[in-house]
């Protein structure tokens, strides 16, 4: 099986996210125009997916919900699940850690580290905060694949290069540097002035716009 | 001028945060190919945008960093700039507010609103705390027109509900509920565990990959 396309793996995650949601208010038959609508994207697309992971609803209950939510699990997780690490325990790192722990039973975080020796030992959300120099010995001893960065950007190369000789597989880059890492490895950045610069030329005014461009 | 695509506006966004990057780091010019290779993209893309937007480096020296800096400004901000409000203040929230305030001149968060009584008139980062029941008088008053929701997901569609009332022009949502909101309202939406799912697919062994997919 090859890989799928990144952006059907986000759209297959976010199927995911809605019907939980809508397992949760006791909704067992969702249709394609439904999610499509809370998904902001075309039927067509929502089908072309589901289609291409081997799926077919009835055309007149729709898709079988709980069906569905195990076979999206069938492609995006593992048998065994990944041991996720959170590295700075800011806010941002507090934030994702009581977000994202206990949402999905195959992702799981696993610790947490921070250069702040007070916050060594501490607990969040369950998860313990280790001091920086553990880093290696505890991705190994708990069996760590993946980590996300919210350290400062000053030190997040740095602490990249650290992650990936360890051997983590897969790095979500909170910080606001940009990272350069091996290709096998696999990087997602995220940044949020990025986001919100996008929602503001958005959602400029026609008057505004003029201004601003000649 | 018509709208500039999405994915332009994301990538302008990004080549500025590296420019200012730069800029700091004593750096006047940078290459085409370089900015490439900070943001994974090709150079011929780079070349592409920069042309879109009407300017052009000199072939010797690359494009004049502090120049390029202004001329995206002019394109995604505008000359009064825009005031910005986060709605939940909790650990997320928070994080926004530090991570963001100050490091763009023309995207200012000016107020942050909360349920919990306890929170309101406490300052974070310089910005202060207001209690949900003031979002529509706050609003008017700082001439907000741009917010970023990080309330609980149960609450989120009517808090949107009241913000578009209130007459809020963006929304930069980080609940993990999507909203169905007017299509005149700019709308952004990012899931972390989204990101984390992506991550955790591309990083699986050739073995998993077996195991996942029939």
């Amino acid at each position: 099986m090859k890989k799928l396309p990144d952006k059907t793996i986000e759209r297959l995650s976010m199927y995911r996210r809605n019907l939980i949601l809508c397992l949760s208010q006791g909704k067992k038959y969702i249709y394609s125009h439904e999610l499509a609508n809370d998904l902001h994207i075309t039927p067509v697309q929502v089908r072309r997916d589901i289609m291409l992971i081997g799926y077919s609803g009835t055309l007149r209950k729709g898709y079988d919900v709980e069906e569905m939510i195990k076979l999206i699990g069938t492609i995006i997780d593992t048998e065994q699940g990944k041991n996720v690490a959170v590295i700075g325990v800011g806010n941002l790192g507090r934030a994702i850690i009581s977000y994202i722990n206990g949402k999905r039973s195959k992702l799981k975080i696993v610790a947490a580290f921070d250069s702040d020796s007070e916050k060594s030992g501490k607990l969040y959300a369950g998860v313990r905060v280790f001091h920086l120099k553990e880093l290696e010995t505890q991705i190994l001893e708990k069996n760590i694949s993946i980590a996300i960065l919210t350290v400062p950007g000053d030190v997040a190369e740095e602490i990249a290069e650290r992650l990936i000789t360890a051997g983590i597989k897969g790095i979500l880059n909170y910080t606001p540097r940009p990272l350069n890492i091996p290709s096998h490895i696999y990087l997602e950045e995220y940044d949020m002035i990025t986001s919100i610069e996008k929602v503001a030329y958005h959602s400029k005014s026609a008057e505004e716009m003029n201004y601003s461009y000649r």
